[in-house]
C-alpha cells in the first residue's frame, strides 16, 4: 500500500491530468477523486483517455478528502481557501489554484478579488530556496502556468544582476486547455483552430504572481491564446545590464535542476517538445538590435504549469525522489 | 543492469517513440541506437522532445547492434530483411517494418516488391493465439499502424462467425506521423492543417496484412491523411451474418487485454484518448438502416500502432510483464 | 438599388457566411439580419471577420424579414417551418434548414420528430432536373452538409446504373463548424484538437434525406468529426453493376456544371482546397480488392454545404447568373 | 478586354493567391504564370484550390512577361532585381520580395547578402504619403509579412510622438506559409501542429524594413512560428511619450483606410477574422503595470501581408477602386 492521495476538481482538465499522473505513480495511490456536477459520474465517462481506471467521482468536501495522506487541490481559484481550512492540519496539501499564492493581500484583492487566504510555500522548487521550503512544508501553493514558464526564464537573471528588474516585457501564448474545460462559445475548436488571439492584456492575474517570484518591478505582460490543446511558449525580455552570457546565468541556476533544460545554442525551444512533461526548455540570447536579453522558455501548462509540478512539490514534500512518476520527456512529434 | 537493447533506425518518428519508451521503462537499458543520415548527431538534436537523453546516434549495422539482448528495427520497409539476417541467432529482434509480416510471398511482390523476406511471429498480442506465440519467439514482426486499428476491430466478429469476410468495408484515417518524417511538400503543415484527403485508395500495402489478420476474403480500404500529428481512427463494417450482438464478441475477445477496451455503450472512440499510450478503444453496434455492423477504433499510430506495440511484444519475448513501461492512458486533453 | 434579401438565424455559422456572402455579392442588398439571443448586437460583435459591415441584428420574427425579396432561414431545424408560412407569399424563401427537404412525413418524425412541415423544392441545381425546378421555385430547401457531399459523389452513379442502389457504405468526416455554434463542452479547441472521433453512427439524420436524393435503398452512414473549422470529406462505396468507369459517369453528370469537379486522375480531393468557396470536388475509382466503386467528394461545409449553395439557388431563383458572388477557388493554404 | 497581367513565381504560396486573387478580380486578366521547377504543369495540379482554371505554368524570364502591362514577381528574394531590370520600362512591376524594399544598401547587405537592387516605392498605401506615390509609380516593392502586420501597428504612434522610437519590443506569430512552400523537415504538419517556436530571434531580416517603415530606432524582434496555415499576430509595445490614448491616434491614421480597422474597445483581435482578405485588425490600449502602450495587429501573411497588398497597389497604379477585387471580410470561422 502507498502513500494515499486524494484529488479535488478532478473533473478539469488539470484534475485530469493529476489523476492520469497518479495512476502511473509507483508511490501514490488514489483514494477519492471529487468534483461538483460531475459527482457520481465513471471517471472515464468524464476523461475518455482515463478508460482503465475504475474510480467514480464523489462530491467535493472536507470529508471526502480527509482520509487522504495528501490532497491535491485543482479548484477554480477562490475556492481552495476555505476547503483547505476545513482538512486536518495532518493532511498535506498542494494547491494549484491562485489562492494561496500571493503574499500580498492588495494584490490578491486587486486582481482576483474576495478574501485573501494567507500564502503558503510557492511551489516551484527551481527558484532559490524553494526547494527546501517545498520539503520541510505540509502546505504548498502550485505556481500558475505563465507564471512558471515567465519565472523560470527571467528570475534567475534578475537574481544575478543581468538584466533591469523595470521594463521587463513579457509576451506569452498558451493551449487553449490553460483557459479551463468550461463551455465558452469563445473557445470552441470551431472559434479556436487557425487563431491567435490576445486577451487580457495588461491586466492578466498572474502579473503579481511573477512579480513576486521573479523580482520584476515592472512587467508588460500579453497573454495569447494559441490553436493547439496543450503548451506555453513565453518571450521575455529585458535590459541587459552588465556584460554577461544570459546562457551562462541560466546553466548555473539550473545545473542541478532535472526538468529545467537549457537547450543548446542554436536551437528554440518547442512547447510540443515538452508535451505531458514536467520538463521546461529554455533558451537565451541577447538580441543584436536592441540590447535586450530575450529568453524563452517552453513548458506544458498542465504539465510543468499545473498537474506535474503539483505533482514534483507533492514528491519532495513526501520525502520521495523529486523525479519519480514524472515524465522528462515530452511525447512528440 | 537490465536487459540491453538496441534501437535500428531512431532518427525517424517510430524510432523516436522507441528511444521515448525504453528511457522511462524500468527494466530496458539503450545501449545503441543507429541511424543512416543522421548518424554522428545527438538524440537530442533530432529529437528535441528527448532533450537530457544523452545518447550519439551511432551508424546503422549489425555490428553496432550485435552486443544487445534485443533489437528493436524501425526501418523504411524493405531494408530490415537484410539487416535482421546479419544479426546474431541469439539476439531477439522486433521489426517494426512490413518486412516479415506477410506469409505470402506473392502478396508480399504485389504489394511491395522486391524479395520476400519470409514471414515471423505477427506481434499483435490479442489476436487469438499470438500472445503465446510472440512469447516464445525470438523474432517478431510488429503490424503495420493500420492493420492493427483495423484488426482489433475486426478479427474477432470474424473468427466468431458473426460478421461475412466477404465485402469488408474500411475508411480509416491517420495523423500525418504514419507518413514518416521524410521532407515531401505534400506534408508540409500548411498543406495538412484544416484538410482531410484520401490516398493510395484502393491500393494501401495493409490490404494483404489485414486480410492476412482478421481472415477477410474481400476488403474495401480506403485511407485518410487527417489534421493531427497522431491518431488513426478506423471504421469498419462488414455485413452481420447472424444475430449476435458486436459488443458482446469483442468484449469477450478482449476480456484479458490489457490494453483494448471496448468502451461503455454510447460512447465512441476518441484518437485523442490515446495519445502517447498503448491503448485501444473500440466501439461497434448494428447499424440501423443497413444491416451492417460497424466497428471502430481508435489508438496512436506510433503508440499501440508502432512503437509501444513493439514494446509490449518485446516484454512478452522477454519474460516480463506485459504492460512493464507503457501507458494505458492517453495524455489528453 | 439591387434586389433586397434578409437573413434569418445570421449569428450562427451558416448565417454568418450567408452575410459574407451577400457582402460580396454584386447584386443582392442585406435589408434586414436577425437572431434571437443576439439581437441588438452589432454584427461585427458577434462576427469578428464581419468586422466593417456596419448592421445591428433584430429580432427573428416574419415583420423584421416581410419587406423583403428574398430571405435566407438559417434556423435550428424545426424553427424554419412557422416563420415561412407567416412571410407573405410574393417573399422568396431559400431554407438552410431541414424543415422542407424530406417528402416523406414518416421519415421526417423518425429522424427529426415533431409536426412535417412539407416538401419544397430541393435545392441541389446539380442533380437531375433540379436546376430547372429551383429556377421556377419561390421556396427551396437547401440541403444539408452531408447529403450535399454524399449526394453529389453517388447520385449519377446510380442514376446511371453503375453502382447497386444496396449496400452503400458510406463514413464522412466534417469539421467542427458542422456541428454548430452552441457552447458545448465536447466541442472545445481542448477536446477537438488532435483528435477524429464519430457520433451519430447508424443513426444520422441526413441517412433519408442522402436516400431520397440518390435513390439509395440501403445506406450504412458513418459521420466523424475532425479536427479543423470547416470542411467535408465524405467516402462513398457502393458495389459495380455493370463495368463502366465511374469517372466517366461523374464527368459527363458535371459536364455543365460550373462548381462540381471531377479533378484529374491520379489526384485525390482536399477539404482544404474548397474553403471559403462553392466548390466540389470528386474523384473516383474502382477498387482493387473488393470491386467496389470508391467515389470521395470534398466540399466547404458552410460553402457548397449551406450558405454558398443557398446563394446559388437564390441566384437561380432571381434570375442571375448561377455563379454571381461565389467562388469556384478555395482559400488555400 | 481587361488589363494585363502576369504572375512570376506562381507555384509558391504568395504566388498562388495571386492567382487565385486574379481570377476573381473583374478588370485584370491574367495573360501568363510562371515557375521554375514547376514550369509545365498545369496550375490545377500545383494548387488544388484552383481547379478550374486552366493555365500552365511558363518558364521564368523576362520573355514570358514583358507582354503584360503590369507584372506581378513572387520571388525568393533575391531573384527579383535581375528579373525586373530585364523588363521593359513601360511594364509596370509590384515585387512581392525584398529586393527593392530598403534604402539603406548597409541594411541590404547586412540582413540579405548579395547585391543591392535599388529602392522602389513602399507598397503600403496606409502609412503617410504612400497612397499617393503608390499611385504614380511605375514600379512598387510590396511589404513583407511582418512588417505590414507590425508597421500598421507602430508607424502612426511614432509619427504622431505618442511613443518612444527607442526600446520598441514586438513579439509577432505567424502561420507556417509564411516559411514557404519547400519541402523541409521541420516544417511538416506533424512537427508544427502543436507546436509553438521561435526562431531566427533577434535577427529576422525584416527589422530594418519595419525600422525603415516606422521610424523606430531600436527594436527587439522576436518571430514565432504558429500551428495554422495563415496568419500573423503582431504585439507590439512602446513606452508611452506623452498623455495620449493611443486607440485615438490610430482611428484618426486609419479614418480613411478601407482595410485596416481599429476594432471596438475591449476586443481583440483575431488572426482568423482575416483569413483570405486584405485586413488588418488593430487594438491597442495602455499597460496598467508597466507604463507602455501595447498594439495588437492582426492580419493574413498572405492577404495583407503579401498577395493582397500587391494587387491593391497594383489597383492603384493602374487607376482602379483601391479595393476592386479584394475582400475586406476574411472567411471565419
Amino acid at each position: 500500500m502507498g502513500i494515499r492521495v486524494a484529488v479535488a476538481g478532478a473533473s478539469g482538465y488539470a484534475g485530469g491530468e493529476l489523476l492520469r499522473l497518479i495512476a502511473a505513480h509507483p508511490e501514490l495511490d488514489l483514494v477519492a477523486a471529487t468534483a461538483h456536477s460531475q459527482a457520481g459520474a465513471a471517471v472515464a465517462a468524464v476523461h475518455p483517455h482515463l478508460t482503465g481506471l475504475d474510480v467514480t467521482l464523489g462530491a467535493t468536501g472536507p470529508e471526502a478528502l480527509a482520509d487522504a495522506d495528501l490532497v491535491f487541490l485543482a479548484l477554480p481559484h477562490g475556492e481552495s481557501g476555505a476547503l483547505a481550512a476545513a482538512l486536518p492540519s495532518g493532511v498535506k496539501v498542494v494547491d494549484l489554484g491562485a489562492d494561496h499564492r500571493l503574499r500580498d493581500p492588495d494584490a490578491w484583492a486587486r486582481y482576483y478579488g474576495g478574501e485573501w487566504a494567507g500564502a503558503w510555500a510557492y511551489g516551484m522548487p527551481e527558484l532559490a530556496g524553494q526547494r527546501g521550503e517545498i520539503s520541510i512544508a505540509t502546505r504548498v501553493a502550485a505556481p500558475g502556468c505563465y507564471a512558471t514558464a515567465i519565472s523560470l526564464a527571467l528570475a534567475p537573471l534578475i537574481t544575478a544582476g543581468a538584466v533591469s528588474a523595470d521594463d521587463v516585457v513579457v509576451v506569452a501564448a498558451s493551449g487553449t486547455s490553460g483557459a479551463g474545460r468550461g463551455a465558452k462559445a469563445h473557445l470552441l475548436g470551431s472559434e479556436v483552430m487557425g487563431d491567435l488571439s490576445p486577451y487580457k492584456v495588461g491586466r492578466h492575474q498572474h502579473v503579481p504572481e511573477i512579480k513576486q517570484a521573479t523580482g520584476a518591478r515592472s512587467l508588460s505582460f500579453t497573454p495569447v491564446l494559441a490553436p493547439m490543446p496543450r503548451g506555453i511558449l513565453a518571450t521575455v525580455t529585458a535590459l541587459l545590464y552588465r556584460a554577461v552570457d544570459p546562457r551562462q546565468v541560466l546553466a548555473e541556476a539550473y545545473a542541478d535542476a532535472p526538468f529545467v533544460h537549457l537547450i543548446p545554442d542554436g536551437a528554440w525551444p518547442h512547447t510540443a517538445a515538452t508535451l505531458g512533461s514536467n520538463a521546461c526548455h529554455l533558451q537565451a540570447t541577447t538580441d543584436v538590435d536592441s540590447g535586450r536579453v530575450i529568453v524563452t522558455s517552453a513548458i506544458d501548462n498542465l504539465g510543468k504549469g499545473a498537474a506535474a509540478q503539483g505533482v514534483q512539490c507533492a514528491n519532495l514534500m513526501l520525502g520521495l525522489p523529486e523525479t519519480l512518476g514524472l515524465a522528462i520527456h515530452g511525447v512528440a512529434p
